[in-house]
């Protein structure tokens, strides 16, 4: 039941996402009431910042309740001007900077935008190279590079293996392989892994979903087909399940979870050492 | 210079992606010191977060000087037991959810790994239908699909373009397709633009790179080819520049940005309208 909706700003001298990120933390904790989202990255001077301020209060006039806002300003003018407006200021260096100075012991150094700057281009590098990896061995296209992977994570067809792959990537680093479990695969042989994931058994892992939530996946994808129906999904699913059990391979049922969640498990449960911290 | 350094933890009943998140922009106002990381997620007991306790207090031990510990938990019991370490504890929610209840004249429902649940299955497969939207439409593959791309990025090879796509759809829902700039493109007919783009021109979008970086790139994938040479990647680059001007396409140069800052400034300067909040 919605009882109130609310104006809520992520407002940053970068991207935002840090701001956006600690703000939806915070607001999925309160059911019940509708956020109206507005997004102001790059907000790094004075003249921005004063235009940000007219547009909380207009806002706040607009509504009738002060709009929340979560910032993460590095500046402490800028800071200090956009919590000088009628909303309720969040912002994450206001609240932890000083202490976290103190138990430094050290003072900060205060540049706008660093967090997502390039300081080190070999975490960029690693970064792309990860993703192009994962890119390139997606979808069970070749084995050739399994040597290489982190992991490969096998699964029936839409089981969330493939963002998984660019997200252990771009976030972690990692390079992540995949291989879809055909028809053939499930129904072939008995239980049995294909041949071209044997040398790499320890480096497996496996997604599963339910049946029903497949369904509805692969019917976006192909309405009314084989491929999408519920009964296709159950066997397929239940063979997966089977050829995972039999030859004791991890795996995770991916229902209810985020793309950043699958990652997270699937990095915690292989404890894979990550290369970007 | 470094002077110190100091371990960190990060600690979440969830991926405790919020927490590093958050940490990290924090720490990074920090020159002249190291800081050694620890990511412990899935903390959602009280047996798990009195191991993690030893754990910070073993590190206070061993170093000498207490841990930073960034956390984001939900539970007050499990928060309460970890701020009771020997730690310095930075937690987003001991920070902020007291004020935000106040302000927002509601308790929170404080329900642990809430944010990264999958509450809304339409946004999961927003974000996975643009994931795939950017990998079918990867490297100029074909064009037939650009009426349907929110943006199209534009730019010589290893300027970004791929992961950017990718990041606009996982983060944002956005459909970005992308196309290289070949040889042919560039060098065939003065400054015009390849006639698969003249549709689509206002979706049009461009990534420049330094050549100095490019080159660096370009070298990790192909070592001393023609590709990778500095002065090819000089012509390049000057080319695309060119037909960027020529045709008024907006564009950006990406040399010392991460992937996500690409992406919020091709969504902020092209205004493009997310479908992921």
């Amino acid at each position: 039941m919605i009882t109130s909706r609310r104006t809520v700003f992520f407002i940053s001298d970068g991207t935002a996402i840090t701001a956006e990120t600690l703000g939806h933390s915070l607001l999925t904790q309160f059911d019940h009431i509708i956020f109206d989202q507005i997004t102001l990255p790059f907000i790094d001077n004075m003249e921005k910042a004063s235009h940000v301020v007219k547009q909380i209060n207009l806002e706040a006039e607009r509504t009738g309740a002060p709009p929340i806002v979560f910032s993460t300003l590095i500046d402490p003018e800028i800071r200090r001007t956009i919590m000088g407006s009628r909303g309720r200021v969040y912002d994450l260096f206001e609240a932890f900077l000083v202490d976290l100075e103190r138990d430094l012991s050290v003072e900060s150094s205060q540049i706008v935008g660093r967090y997502h700057t390039v300081v080190n281009s070999n975490d960029y590098d690693v970064r792309i190279d990860a993703v192009n990896f994962a890119l390139g061995n997606d979808d069970g296209i070749s084995t050739k590079n399994y040597d290489r992977a982190d992991i490969v994570l096998i699964g029936v067809s839409r089981a969330g293996k493939t963002p998984t792959c660019i997200y252990l990537g771009l976030q972690f680093g990692i390079y992540a392989a995949n291989y879809p479990l055909t028809e053939e695969d499930l129904f072939g042989r008995y239980d049995e892994l294909p041949d071209a994931l044997l040398p790499f058994r320890k480096k497996l892992f496996g997604l599963t979903i339910n049946p029903e939530r497949l369904h509805r996946i692969r019917s976006q994808r192909r309405p009314n087909s084989r491929y999408a129906s519920l009964a296709q999904c159950q066997s397929e699913i239940a063979a997966a399940e089977s050829i995972f059990l039999a030859n004791q391979i991890p795996f995770i049922n991916i229902t209810s979870m985020s793309v950043e969640e699958i990652a997270a498990k699937v990095l915690h449960e292989n404890k894979l050492e990550r290369r970007l911290l």
